[in-house]
């Protein structure tokens, strides 16, 4: 199958789900894809490749908590590099590098083992979706703090009406995109 | 490399980090492991290799949130199955089947996409530790619920001295044990 092939079966495979968490939202949902062993590994083979051509030396692949800790590590085994969570405060042990971001109601603060990036490491971080760019951008801040090499921020359902992607000063690629909400 | 050989590279990568969560705990770290491409690759080719000899027929891996997330979903690419999660309450779009289960100071909800699993389906579920054994314990349950035939637990880092593993019905598999907690 062509990569385009690949990608339209993948999109037929996120769920819809009216109403969720809030009504007038459409929650797109990717377990469905999980439970699919063909076309989860489509999607895995189609960020590899991806990644593999942009860039010629990723040394650690870093996923947010908790979706991109689904994808991350596959990714950064297929890879073979290094694989570094971020976590919401409080769950990492050891010493930690913080960032703090605004929510709708309220400030939250994302965190990395301290040690986990070393300085000028070529760096992707992976989640699964894209909405109004908040954890995502901070999850960038917070990688320039360790003094790691952001290359590219990657996800693979990005919701364009919300402009998330506007909120970020790298790179963004989106597998799939969703209008209308 | 042994089996064995393998598993001490594993047992000597686990970080532990003492007082964390608290004073007097000594915290297992499994993420210096996925900091290491050549020693993650070797946890998981151990992990599918006891499946694989063990159960000859697997149709679902669950993972728990979130560290669970980490090693399921490959294990379940390499196994050709289905990957399903199984997240605190309000986390999981569409219908869901809910377990409760007692926590130190109060009660928490676990659940799982109610389609998720069919009826009589070989499932694995897989968390990075067993400490005291209640989440592995509400897991089980919800499997059961669920009408999914459970084959075994299994978890990288078993605290031996929580006799977590008395709690449960099924086999557990653990592939290293750390005691004097």
């Amino acid at each position: 199958m062509t990569t385009d092939e690949r990608v339209s079966r993948i999109k037929a495979s996120i769920g819809c789900i009216p109403n969720f968490p809030k009504e007038g939202i459409i929650f797109r949902d990717i377990f469905p894809v999980c439970q699919n062993p063909d076309v989860f590994t489509d999607l895995i083979d189609v960020l590899v490749e991806h990644l593999t051509k942009t860039h010629p030396k990723i040394d650690v692949i870093i996923g947010l908590e908790a979706r991109g800790f689904i994808f991350g590590p596959i990714i950064a085994q297929r890879l073979k590099c290094s694989f570094v969570p971020i976590r919401k405060k409080g769950k990492l042990p050891g010493d930690c590098i913080q960032v703090s971001y605004q929510l709708e109601y309220g400030v939250d603060i994302f965190e990395a083992q301290k040690t986990a990036i070393k300085e000028g490491q070529g760096v992707v971080i992976i989640d699964d979706l894209i909405a109004t760019g908040g954890t995502m951008a901070a999850a960038c801040d917070l990688v320039e703090k360790m003094s790691g090499k952001l290359l590219e921020c990657l996800v693979i359902i990005e919701l364009s009406d919300l402009k998330g992607r506007d909120k970020l000063k790298h790179p963004l690629y989106s597998m799939l995109t969703f209008g209308g909400h």
